[in-house]
């Protein structure tokens, strides 16, 4: 076989603040050549996350920094081209972490097979993939939810607010979501079935929240930290669980984090604010796996993917993340 | 009997930053006379506590704040002179809610007999008071010690830190200690047990703790907030606890209270940080004083009080905790 065209972006230099395209090397090389229980994938679909802009720094995290030099780490979803394995054939669609390239040779054991009779398979990447998973096990797994109990999420309308929203419903919660701008506030309300939205572009927070929440937050889903933590943090019920699951407000600061500074509110309130990420429940997957993908099936789970057209965007598409301008579970698209 | 003379200080302002004497009315009233069910006490010692601070303010806490024109609220250990409950003698040593005063006429069932015969009687206010208690429920509820964990405490030396240490080692941990001076680090390794301490006041607190707790830290009882805090939440252990009770070091903040910068920390290592005061477990107080009383009795329990003499120096005293001044317990010795 003629050796096809790879374009990547590798990571060449660790970006301060916002990320820029000339933090990368966008270079074409021959795609490699799979041996024995590996598989030659063409990329379909990547995945774009917030978490990918922790992985751009140096430093010990849950993961390893992307190294100076090596391609971009990202999920994808892509077709089988050729397969050294028997648990994969050409023509298979499968999702895992592909990078940010046209092609990837990759061990059969590290994808998996999706099926786009359940749902399109940019899915995979969002409410079937990891970011659902994100939802299910940080709502489930630490917010313990009971029916009846308040729950607040941010970035509603984003990849995982939306599933732990849709979620807490299933749950019997009252769910109340902050996104930005009137779309995605009917969107969660009206498509998704949340009870209210916040706007918090149009509307102050703290009194738009209180209005919602008149007994306090049990449950306060946060992915995006600064003021709307400490927000939250104001108005806590007691024995209220606060799940870190991200804080997007925070990740291209150049002046520092900021932390919550009202945190004693979990000394008042009897309160408690954990911490995860979704590797941590990669035992539990196919539990998560199953139960979304019941719930997609059964039309309770619906989810939205912002598509943005051709590799060659990404450092620009990233950005759309950190400014809020996603609509959904934002993806590129690479090839049909 | 003639009417006793009782003195007492009243808050007459809220405090700004620091305490001052002014911030209270120091006045002399005759002792009120018990009614039915009631008791007259001779308040001997009083419990002076970090958390006083809080009660002067204004606003929403855990408990109602101290109303202008009210006597200070404070905890103390008393003998009863005149009774009008059969439960209570005149004679009896008793514990409870004093407020800071010479004589207070409470409700025989608000107050606790104690035993001078397992300890002296300002203990209850410390090691088998509500410090105890605060130390004995934070821990071991929140924190959940495991054989053989790294246990980091804060205000080592403190009446909350030093029962914190000593509970860690009988439940088989390794314990370091934070303390401020050599005196304080040396008692509580030499005289309580602690496995190593770090003195703040004359050592890289970081790099005391990374040598002390080469494999993370799994647990950590916060009293104090601030720089410490976010030391502590850069070297948690994955599935670490950080109890949360108190900020000492915020109390007297003008400009507000700082958060911990890097409480992403929690995200990265499925860390858990959680609040609580002793009053939320009011129901179980008669477990908790079992055990503290047990061990006191079989020598694993020490504990020393820091005792000033004379109700007239209470807002100067009530500093000494702020400044780190006291050496045990600080209790105020009213009458003997």
């Amino acid at each position: 076989m003629s050796a096809l065209e790879n374009r990547q972006f590798r990571l060449i230099s660790r970006p301060v603040g916002m990320v820029k395209r000339s933090d990368f090397e966008f270079i074409t090389v021959p795609a490699g050549e799979p041996g024995a229980g590996e598989v030659l994938v063409r990329v379909l679909y990547l995945s774009l996350d917030p978490a990918m802009r922790g992985w751009m720094n140096a430093g010990k995290s849950y993961v390893a920094p992307v190294g100076l030099g090596d391609v971009m780490r990202a999920g994808g979803v892509g077709r089988v081209v050729t397969s050294n394995d028997p648990t994969l054939a050409a023509g298979d669609l499968v999702v895992g972490i592909t990078g940010i390239q046209d092609y990837v040779v990759s061990k059969a054991a590290g994808l998996r097979k999706i099926d786009p009779q359940v749902a399109p398979p940019p899915r995979y990447l969002g409410a079937l993939g990891m970011t659902g998973l994100t939802a299910y096990f940080g709502l489930l797994d630490i917010g313990q939810p009971k029916e009846g109990e308040t729950v607040v999420v941010s970035a509603a309308a984003g990849a995982v607010g939306a599933v732990v929203g849709q979620i807490a419903k299933i749950k019997g919660c009252r769910v109340i979501g902050i996104a930005g701008g009137a779309a995605k506030c009917s969107y969660i309300v009206d498509e998704l079935g949340f009870d209210a939205a916040v706007d918090y572009k149009n509307e102050d927070v703290r009194k738009a929240l209180a209005r919602h929440c008149p007994k306090g937050i049990d449950i306060y889903f946060d992915n995006v930290g600064g003021e709307i933590l400490e927000t939250a943090l104001s108005m806590l019920a007691r024995r209220a669980r606060i799940i870190i699951c991200g804080a997007i407000s925070q990740y291209n600061s150049t002046t520092g984090m900021v932390g919550p500074r009202n945190y004693m509110s979990l000394l008042v309130n009897h309160a408690l604010m954990e911490g995860f990420v979704v590797f941590d429940y990669a035992d539990r997957y196919p539990e998560g796996m199953k139960a979304l993908a019941g719930w997609t099936i059964e039309g309770k789970l619906k989810a939205r993917e912002d598509v943005v057209d051709g590799l060659e965007t990404f450092p620009e598409t990233l950005l759309k993340l950190f400014r809020g301008e996603n609509f959904g579970k934002l993806v590129i698209k690479v090839a049909e």
